[in-house]
């Protein structure tokens, strides 16, 4: 047994990153004391459910509650003092002041090292009729009980969700599943901000065919009772408007102390410590360094809060474990389809001033021969001198979560579209492709980063002031029937080298399919025989799902 | 265009291998001739799909059909000779002996490259009986045919399937599907070679809990028109006999002329160039480096087969690529599970004498509070100095094909279980947890190459004549009640502290639980507290799922 005197920890703020640390620190230090302060009820809950218990896929909250303070007191030998607010933290003494909820008295505690994690605190913005009593957070339990006494009480058909981020996505697709009416209010050009605005509008096509009222660059005047007024447009009819636009470190405890805080959270070194060595800070709370863009970028996500907790009571006691930093993998069940996204977008790396490359496919999730297979989208921006991954997009059916992942990995090992190239992935019919859409990815930016393909994006597609350029559709006629480019002439890629002659050679060629890959082959023809062209990436289907309805005509048109 | 004398390509068999490299080749070299042979009556087809067409998974055979010699020559100005076989190759007049199906007539044809992409046999080992009519291989649409026309004469209602593999399971659980009574003969301890026995044990339970006829062990005495007669126990009667016990590199043309072969096939180097630098192999019929093992060993896999195509038009092209080695990713499903393993298992690395740590977990496949989560098990394998993975298997219900490829992804980057700790993926409550299983896999396998924690594996586990040991298992009087370690003593994590010195502090205590996680808190707590100890690797989970029923005993016996 150990004599030395027990180091007295203390935590602020329970859930991911705090209970992730207290159970860490205890794992090391058997005669450590552990003191944990939870403001709410609840010291650890899986708040990502939570908008599934609203939803009620979820069917019963006792699931969400993960621990008890005496569950933990009982197997990890913490206190855990639920209702329990922390004042201030008086760093030359180590001390913190301590009320009780509903208590004016404060007791004072003392810490040897302190652990800050106190998450973030959801975005309230200053709109007219944000205090009535039908506008709602969606992030704790008790948000989640106000709502059901709510309901209770006034009986809901309609809800007008504010933000289409994850938590209003996922509130949207799970309150749809219960028979309400949804209107989605989102102030942005497109939903999910980690997307660029050609694959989000694939979920805006998805939320629509579910009868969501989707709003998109929405200005709201005010909320009332019965709803939500715009700028423009007619009114949101809801009885519940849900507030969920993003959240906000919660920093006033740190600042108040005295410690360093950046722009979107307290700053902390890559071993989680505050300004003040003997403080540490995790989570939601803590402004921490995106791996790709070189600095920190707001994030909220469950993962990182938990292993930075983990690092925190790791270099407590001198482990000495860097955190690397976040690459923001995420994903998002959105009705039947997935997003996920990982790194940067396209419009994200240009604002940091990156000029990436990048491709867009359309491959099978799984063999297409294998019953119930069906095309996902994957576009993932690289760097141009290099091909290292910086960033990628995924929007499907099945298994997105599964590339996102693979792309994950690959990026947080530094890999360039190079290796994916080369990437050995498990293939069985039900799974998957001999060329999995990762390797498709890799094989199509290897190409253009080789120069044997050039390409032009969907969005630098311009028609008719163009008389330099020709478009030749060499998909099939019954494709082309079906819809096709105004401006485009169809020319069978399985005919093209017997009629090269009719093309103009003296115009640059932007040659098209429905994917991508016939025209490719096309490039391949035609750059070899001295053509100037360019292959649209993603094909006819990008300009579908992308929303580009200007590039769009059908055979009524002909 | 070029005025080049154009190079001719000819390509000995299509399918994966063959028609990559061919089409690569086009779209490298608009003027080259390139010319296919293909023996059989298909040069494009899913043979991945076979077993799956004859379970009637795949309901229309034309989907396994890709393309048509004529669309080869379309789309790609490939000339395809179907049931065209070269009998052999004049290295020195770089010409082929060819000769078409049920003609003598030998005709001659030149090339200025080879590729060598001729497959391998399924094995037809000498056993009695084995040229019997009811008798089939499955590896291609003939052979599907055949055993269809076998079946509409004689009507089937019983198959035995000889070989436990990839394509035994995959036709196990299709044509059990269809409603037949399904046995499966396998001469080896357990079914799907790349897996250790524990791991195995899981996907006999699941054939067996299918009703379907697993005999291991099988020592086949002869094959009759009624089923199969084994050396012990009764015949297993069956209508038709499946022989799927593997392939062997179709190696015969290449030796002829001289070509080097190795054990297992056509060797090559990692620009897939045989000995002759004009002939180039690639597929199943050569003999390509495992990554792990460091040597050559069998693998018979799409994935590799298409990207060693590619690489060998790339080569002739002087694109100087090179094959990186397989890693053996790979992913089954057996009825209502997914087997998925990458690298080699802890038996294969022991006999290439690697002495490999491994770790077991069984996290859930998405957040417990989702519906539909299941416990999965991962087994990580991976080099005591580095961490460095060195093989993986997972067994499961849903997502274990993406946690495969993750870690299929992080080794071929020379990840280390350090690495899988920091790893960051993607996490929302239907897709996975804040602390992913790969994750969970990471952070086992670092607390035991860091030492804070030791580890006992369930098969290095002994009862009775090790009175040095006390087997302490931590779980509740309930689940101690419901089977458990017949010499084992319960001590309830949760009163550990309080009770710790009912433990005798003069033998080692061997701690567990269910699946390891409280174990591990039950070792941290005794190892501090001066206790010799180590947690049971995965726990009470891996005694049952692994089939180690001599450690089982249940409430009867308290």
């Amino acid at each position: 047994m150990s004599t030395k005197v027990p180091m007295r920890i203390v935590i602020v703020g329970g859930v991911a990153g705090g209970m992730s640390a207290a159970t860490r620190v205890r794992r090391l230090d058997e005669t450590a004391s552990i003191t944990v302060f939870e403001k709410g009820p609840y010291v650890s809950y899986a708040n990502c459910g939570i908008p599934y218990a609203l939803g009620g896929v979820i069917t019963n909250d006792a699931a969400l509650t993960l621990q008890s303070p005496q569950g933990f007191k009982d197997r990890f030998n913490v206190d855990v003092h639920e209702n329990m607010e922390v004042l201030a933290v008086h760093r030359e003494d180590r001390v913190l002041d301590v009320c009780a909820k509903g208590s004016d008295a404060i007791q004072q505690f003392p810490y040897d090292k302190l652990i800050l994690s106190q998450g973030a605190e959801p975005f309230r913005p200053p709109i007219r009729g944000i205090d009535l009593p039908n506008v709602f957070t969606l992030q704790t339990i008790p948000d989640l009980e106000k709502i059901r006494q709510y309901q209770a009480k006034h009986g809901c058909s309609r809800v007008a969700i504010i933000g289409g981020g994850f938590i209003g996505l996922e509130a949207a697709d799970a309150l749809h599943g219960l028979g309400l009416q949804v209107s989605i209010v989102e102030a942005a050009p497109h939903v999910f901000p980690p997307l660029d605005a050609d694959m989000a509008e694939r979920l805006h096509t998805e939320i629509r065919r579910n009868n969501v009222n989707l709003i998109l660059n929405a200005k709201i005047q005010k909320i009332k009772t019965n709803g939500v007024v715009l700028a423009e447009g007619p009114p949101v009819l809801a009885d519940i408007v849900l507030m969920v636009v993003g959240v906000r470190a919660r920093t006033q405890l740190a600042e108040k102390a005295g410690l360093k805080v950046g722009k979107t959270g307290v700053s902390v070194n890559s071993y989680m410590q505050t300004s003040d060595p003997d403080i540490y800070a995790v989570g939601d709370m803590i402004e921490s360094e995106h791996r790709i863009a070189g600095r920190a970028l707001e994030l909220a996500l469950a993962g990182p809060a938990n292993r930075q907790g983990r690092l925190a009571a790791d270099n407590i006691f001198s482990r000495h474990m860097a955190y690397r930093g976040n690459v923001g993998t995420s994903v998002c069940k959105v009705f039947d389809i997935t997003v996920a996204s990982v790194g940067l977008s396209v419009r994200a790396l240009r604002q940091l001033g990156y000029d990436p490359l990048w491709i867009t496919v359309h491959p099978p999730d799984h063999a297409g021969y294998y019953p119930g297979s069906h095309a996902m989208t994957l576009k993932v921006a690289f760097e141009k001198k290099t091909g290292r991954i910086l960033g990628a997009q995924v929007v499907g059916i099945e298994s997105v979560d599964k590339r996102i992942d693979v792309l994950a990995t690959a990026m947080q090992a530094g890999m360039t579209m190079f290796d994916l190239e080369h990437l050995e992935l498990a293939y069985a019919p039900p799974y998957g492709s001999a060329k999995d859409p990762v390797n498709m990815a890799g094989f199509v930016g290897s190409n253009l980063l080789r120069g044997d393909v050039r390409i032009l994006h969907v969005e630098d597609l311009k028609l008719g002031a163009d008389n330099n350029s020709q478009i030749v559709d060499v998909r099939s006629p019954a494709e082309f029937s079906r819809g096709h480019i105004p401006s485009a002439v169809n020319l069978n890629l399985n005919t093209l080298r017997d009629n090269i002659e009719s093309l103009d050679r003296k115009r640059r060629v932007i040659v098209h399919c429905q994917v991508g890959y016939r025209g490719y082959l096309a490039y391949r023809i035609l750059s070899q025989m001295g053509f100037d062209v360019v292959n649209l990436d993603g094909g006819y289907k990008s300009i579908i799902d992308g929303g580009f309805t200007a590039l769009q005509t059908t055979d009524e048109k002909l």
